[in-house]
């Protein structure tokens, strides 16, 4: 079986690992280049759109901020999974709102903004505290503002009507503030047949907008339901097939959606030794009709970012329990360089364990693991 | 770090799935074509030893029947692990018995037989029955005579006489015949520190010769103790670097070695899901001078070999637990082209589980496997 990938980077790779033990064969298109290559060794296969997708037995996408001429000629081949309209949906804020409220899922209030116009009649009917997101393409803390008080809005609006101005498809979707309690995900996965599994609600903690740590572990039931309720609305509602990923705000119990990602996510990464099937393998047995993979909790797991660093003390890989994942790329500041998964047989084994993992990482480079280790309840 | 594998087969393919996320390149030297290629895509990455050993920082083995010159040339570059002299241990039954009885090891009395005057010998003082293997290259029950009865020694030695004739570098080893009650191995890593650690004893069950199911479980200290006190010997003895297996037989409690493997092997396959660092990335952690990483059981697990056959029940990847590993090789009758492994959180559970698999596999191309759950102890 020959999966195309659009796209390149680790999650093509990762996928390509996962799905080797299943004699399924990734290429991975590279948008920038047109080139065709294998996502592991980056050796080139071919080049040039057409000749992949006839290739191909089913296409799928690693990030959704795809050009659409290059959507469109996937989705006429008929291969293309979980499609082009979720695709689009992760891609355009404006199609993803729309599309919480069709499929009556709770998310922050908003509004589309395009000139001036729109700016003061959302800051009139939303209220403030407001935060601003660029509608395509932005992601990871960029393409944002925010606006607390009255007197910042004609300085945040000049900001946004400048990045307006700057690409005529771009607007501004506008949220009110949510003041949230945690950062929750779900990543799940449905097939052709409707059939959906998901992996339990994954607590976040970002630095500076990144993802810094994600930890997975025996979940709150009553939030685990009502996130999977909402991933059935949606992923159902897109007629969705492969792994989708949900980011939510816990709100005193309560789950708003803020994004979703039409496709294998960061927050999933612990997966792969948390879960007795990882999110990768569950992708790729999802767009090519294989059955779906058991997504129970194998044993508490959290996963930690390496940003823009290539090396780590080689003393981590003796901790019991810890696996590196380096994506072999090459370095370059803030960028997702690899990233480090930590197992244990209980909640406290995996605190104790990740405790000696922080005293040997430098903290520079993984700031404020510290906080996020006293964070974790029991 | 770039590792040069000598064999383009399945192990030196796993140990490409578990290098890349150690940024580990693993290149393969195919011995009989003399191409380099990447062991997962089959691609071609040039040609030739020497440019292959000038390449890599590391060189290691995915098997021991490996003509004399090719090892002497990787021993010569000084990047060679675990070395010729494993290797060849590995590779010839004099070498291999000479090493047990150097490192005081058990194994089943034996001789070498040359000639008729050595085969009259061995079956004088050694007495019947007897078991014959050849010297070199022979393995999954290749090569082997057995001699029950006084009246059919002229026929097998005639057979024997054939095959030493039809090659000048073979010899045959006589051994005493066990009566044993499981065949058990034991698959460990040696760092070059000289530290060891060591994976749980697997229990084999072979059809035809053949392996066919590894299961590790929890084990019997007394005999793992033995077992890793035998493997330290050996390992030490060699000065070994990498995974090295042991196949014992068990025989009232006392373990005899059968044969050693200097290389990861069939028999820990199941460490991929069942243990915590699984025998591929081990191996390369040793060669490349990383630590060792945990061999901890996580899980009980049991390894099923797929022969002959290019395709399984889709159903079976609805099992929790189960994994399948295809190798991407072309069908052919008896080869290795895949494994599966099971795994539960008890041994119970695991036995539930195989009981399922069993119903969903065919039986005439997995044959025996009732019998085989069956014998599974509590």
């Amino acid at each position: 079986m020959k999966v195309l990938v659009l796209g390149a980077g680790q999650l093509a790779r990762m996928m390509a690992l996962a799905g080797a033990p299943l004699n399924i064969a990734i290429s991975a298109y590279d948008v920038n280049s047109d080139a065709v290559v294998h996502p592991l060794t980056q050796q080139q296969l071919g080049s040039g759109l057409a000749n992949a997708i006839a290739d191909a037995d089913v296409i799928t996408a690693e990030f959704e901020h795809i050009p659409l001429p290059i959507l469109e000629q996937c989705q006429q081949s008929g291969k293309f999974l979980p499609g082009s309209d979720a695709i689009q949906a992760g891609g355009d804020r404006r199609l993803e709102k729309a599309l919480l409220t069709r499929c009556g899922v709770a998310s922050a209030s908003y509004s589309v903004i395009n000139n001036e116009a729109d700016f003061k009649q959302a800051v009139s009917s939303l209220g403030l505290p407001l935060i601003f997101k660029s509608a395509l393409a932005g992601y990871d803390g960029k393409g944002q503002w925010r606006l607390k008080e009255p007197t910042q809005a004609a300085a945040v609006w000049q900001q946004m009507a400048d990045f307006l101005a700057a690409d005529s498809k771009q607007a501004i979707v506008v949220e009110q503030f949510i003041s949230f309690n945690r950062e929750l995900s779900l990543v799940g996965v449905r097939a052709a047949s409707g059939e959906v599994k998901v992996y339990p609600l994954t607590e976040n903690h970002h630095v500076n907008g990144v993802l810094s740590v994600s930890l997975a572990r025996q979940v709150n039931e009553q939030l685990q339901q009502q996130a999977e309720q909402k991933f059935a609305a949606i992923a159902n509602g897109l007629n969705y097939v492969g792994v989708l990923a949900i980011e939510f705000f816990e709100v005193n119990g309560n789950l708003l959606v803020n994004e979703i990602a039409p496709r294998v996510h960061n927050s999933g990464h612990w997966t792969q030794q948390g879960a007795d099937v990882c999110q990768f393998e569950n992708h790729l047995r999802a767009v090519t009709g294989m059955p779906l993979g058991n997504t129970e909790l194998l044993r508490p797991t959290l996963m930690i970012n390496i940003l823009g660093e290539d090396s780590a003390p080689a003393a981590i890989l003796s901790l019991a329990g810890l696996h590196i994942h380096w994506y072999g790329k090459a370095k370059r500041p803030g960028r997702k360089m690899g990233h480090i998964n930590l197992s244990a047989n209980s909640l406290a084994e995996l605190k104790a364990r990740f405790a000696k993992l922080i005293d040997l990482l430098p903290a520079v480079a993984f700031p404020e693991l510290e906080q996020m280790l006293g964070q974790i309840s029991d």
